[in-house]
């Protein structure tokens, strides 16, 4: 039955399963509520919104109004408190000279997550790469845990949260991949990394040329030491030499042979990896990955970045993630899922803390703005946007060119239009270079290969991204308004090349805006929405965080953006100061 | 939890006071399904809309296909076979060589309710004008059910399948309205039959003036005689007069002094009116109105056209109109509620059978087309429209000039549009004439005195739009593709005075051309959308049901249409006789 006075279109709410699960939140975030609410004859009424925390004890109430008079859509917002469940109830409540009458929404379910769900700069490195030495006659010896312990203060340097690693299992050798994918691998191919386990262990074992368990552990903690967490690598597949093809063959597809098939996508094949059957032992395999899971947490990890978790069914992400929470409700998943919207959308809604985006091919005006409202507004309450600019599968056309430019106004878009972003190792060197002409892998790409980079040669003859990238991830850490997903705002600008965005937290206000085209300058007219960045003044003080310019805007402020050498300006990022 | 295969985002699906309510539909009528269906890696799947009766017998199961490859969403239709309760689940299943897996949604529930929720023809008139005659003194007989009786033959011979009634009961004395709306009535002065309730009895009576209870029986069987079905007021209100401010002074609000309060709406005073209130005695008046209600129905009265419902609690009509629905599931209710749409939406979800609709303030293409569109396709879940071209209370402003060429081509949107519309007497005779510049209530209005009308003199002159009407309705009752709702489809028109739709089910394709120009004869080209239509030719042939015109038309059509006298033509309603 409807109540007294009917609350119906409740959102945001996520119905999935047959059953409304959490509003994805962090503390302190405030959510934007609407409902619609309609009451009798002409009598008029007050709505609000109340957050009660799992004890049932309310933590916060606000007022809604009515957006637009005559619609009965109140909206209103709601600020979580700390971490933990919530529900929210809408309300409604209606005087007249005879008569009080009420009405309640059913309750819709909010989780806060630590921050990290939300807010987070990611980096990702090889760690056999990390401190690699390239032999005088051209062999490569591979990098460790220790050696790449070296590389953490520069990493720390660029202001990176998240260290994010690709598996660190020991590697199978049927049919290892050589260069550039090739099929016929040599002795000296390192393998890829994804192709998990051989005779030295699995999912829970370390590769013996990366080091020990304890080499690893060493490594997390140094991590620890310079603010920075390790994300680890959940890729539920093998290699043909994993310990599992032995004790549990009934975890793999099998041909009618009886041999186990390896994985496809016609016409494609990886006869180097094997992937996983969950239906036959669902529990089986299921209780393993928890296993696993348990054992990398205590051994300090807290974030599982989870390798193609689309190719895998989605309930059974749903119940694993659910019981991980129960237990340890500060372990982050972020799915790696380029696939369709739907099945992002679903894995968002089954439990994952965050995903990565399309905005890795997100370039024009118009896209981006279509794309950066999607996940602000759409889909927040269920999908958290990770912007990467690039990562080891993708060097996107747009970066094939190798100007700087490009380089430094795409971490300008990734790092200030959502609270977690993500650059790959090699990025800040403007390595650009693809396999073929067509295609986005990169040619000698890291998967197959150890790289040996000159990080210090590089920074002496200024010619890496390095101390923009730390520029952008400090001002991220000193600015609240670029910690939050929700309040991302459009402003008209009267050219394509240029885009305007506002965010805004508290008294944080922090205007940008991005001369997408990284080849010429480009001027235009921005046109500021003043309602929306709530200034009541016609002139405004800005300061500019990336070079320190003060200046006076306005309702509608001419901007003009050189990326050329040598000045190479691609964006204001400028605070307001009024 | 998610089922094996995510199946998510069900359409159509209402959702109202914490439940899914029913998805109205009648016996025959095929539902569009759509569903957003996730399956991990590469597999493909098939899908299903299945349908189960009351008792999970499946009485229908159709195939859904991928609307558009890569979007993950599925569509496709299930058709209900008879009156009654039913529920819809999609189903998903995937067979790879190593497994077959599978998924299925919640039930979503839909009803069917006799045919003539949703398709029907509605005249009003007062009975007390039928028959009614003016003395040569001026003076005014009234008409009675008797006299009345007498009209039927008219009203059926036009091809109405509804005759509603405005109240009969009778009509309170204490502060009668007069003419126009006068607050000093004459003892002549017939009252306005909303002003429930006299002496004589309330809501269950009959009002003298009209005749007996037995007159009224014998006029419901005269009018099935004819093919007619009563629709009955229920206005839940009453006159200072009515028995229950005697009997159940607890049922309205009282003044600080003690009396009764009469309706506002500010600065708008009806005292001849009390409103009731329906919270401080919950049971005692629903049981009231209960009862009410099953009086009528034991006399023969099986549809209810509900006064202002909008005015009354929500939640009131949902508790209502269930119990009615359990013990007589053939009882229909059509809600008269112009309010803002989420009322009018929440009273659909509440259980009303159909409603009146803004199509009575529609009149450019654009609006037409939004409308259309909404009630056919975004609301037709829950809400069914009933287009009225006219109501006592409503002379719209286009009508105001009398051009007979308006009230035609506004009778062919209204009957061709959707599949229920309705008529108010007077409107065949084009009665136009405002009761002051700028507003839309009738000169003379009829609520406030009786009419004599010269039916026999306007037919003889040919000053009557009936015939029309007649061949309309004759129209509608020939094609099945009229009498469904949720098939209306609009064709683009290179001027905006043109608008183009069609309608199909099954074998019949009806399509519709009006010119919504009353005054001028306008010529464009209708691009008819031929995927839409089921056309696979190019040329095809049709026949003009108004005027029997045999035709050749193509993807690109000129039409022109002329509705000025003599020729008088506002549209084409063809029939695709391919």
């Amino acid at each position: 039955m409807i109540s007294r006075i009917p609350i119906t279109d409740i959102s945001p709410a996520v119905f999935f399963g047959g059953e409304f699960v959490a509003v994805k939140a962090i503390a302190g975030e405030t959510i934007s509520v609407g409902a619609t609410i309609t009451i009798e004859g002409h009598e008029t009424l007050t709505a609000e919104v109340c957050l009660y925390n799992s004890k049932n004890k309310m933590v916060d109430c606000q007022q809604l109004s009515e957006s637009w008079s005559g619609t009965d859509r109140f909206e209103g917002t709601v600020t979580v408190p700390s971490n933990g469940d919530f529900y929210f109830v809408v309300k409604a409540s209606s005087t007249s000279q005879y008569r009080t009458v009420n009405g309640e929404s059913d309750k819709y379910p909010v989780r806060a997550d630590r921050d990290r769900a939300l807010v987070g700069s990611w980096y990702e490195f090889f760690p056999r790469s990390e401190g690699a030495v390239k032999k005088s006659d051209g062999s490569i010896v591979s990098g460790t845990f220790a050696t790449a312990t070296k590389r953490l203060p520069g990493v720390a340097a660029m202001g990176f949260d998240v260290l994010y690693l690709p598996p660190v299992h020991p590697i199978g050798y049927s049919h290892r991949k050589g260069k550039n994918n090739s099929l016929d691998a040599t002795e000296h191919d390192c393998g890829v990394p994804w192709a998990i386990g051989n005779a030295d262990g699995g999912h829970d074992a370390i590769n013996p040329e990366l080091g020990t368990m304890k080499d690893f552990e060493d490594f997390v903690k140094a991590a620890g030491k310079q603010g920075l967490e390790i994300a680890m690598d959940l890729a539920l597949q093998t290699s043909p030499d994993h310990p599992w093809v032995q004790t549990n063959p009934e975890w793999f597809n099998k041909r009618a042979d009886g041999t186990i098939a390896y994985a496809e996508n016609p016409p494609k094949k990886y006869q180097d990896i094997y992937p996983i059957n969950f239906d036959d032992d669902y529990e089986g395999i299921r209780n393993e990955v928890l296993r696993i899971i348990r054992f990398w947490v205590s051994k300090g990890v807290k974030i599982f970045r989870v390798d193609n978790p689309h190719t895998k069914p989605v309930h059974f992400w749903q119940d694993l993630l659910a019981i991980i929470y129960d237990e340890t409700p500060e372990v982050i998943f972020l799915a790696e899922a380029f696939t369709r919207p739907a099945m992002m959308h679903s894995l968002g809604k089954a439990g994952f803390h965050q995903s990565y985006t399309y905005f890795t091919w997100r370039t024009s005006k118009f896209e981006l703005t279509e794309y950066g409202r999607e996940v602000s507004q759409t889909t927040s309450a269920f999908f958290r946007p990770n912007f990467w600019v690039n990562t080891p599968d993708i060097n996107p056309f747009h970066l094939q060119s190798g100007n700087p430019a490009m380089f430094a106004l795409r971490a300008v878009l990734a790092s200030t239009l959502t609270p977690s972003w993500g650059m790959y190792a090699g990025y800040e060197l403007y390595e650009h270079r693809a396999f073929k002409e067509g295609g986005e892998e990169y040619m000698d790409s890291e998967k197959y290969e150890i790289k040996v980079r000159d990080w210090e040669g590089a920074a002496k003859k200024g010619l890496t991204l390095a101390p923009f990238v730390a520029q952008l991830n400090s001002i991220r850490k000193a600015h609240p308004a670029l910690q939050r997903l929700r309040n991302l705002v459009f402003h008209d600008t009267d050219s394509d090349a240029i885009i305007a965005y506002s965010k805004r937290e508290g008294k944080d206000l922090v205007l940008v805006v991005v001369n997408l085209d990284p080849s010429f300058a480009q001027g235009t007219t921005v046109h500021w929405n003043m309602a929306a960045l709530g200034i009541a003044t016609q002139d405004f003080k800005v300061k500019d965080l990336l070079d320190g310019a003060s200046m006076t805007w306005n309702p509608h402020t001419f901007v003009s953006l050189n990326p050329t050498r040598p000045v190479g300006k691609v964006a204001h990022i400028v605070q307001v100061t009024i």
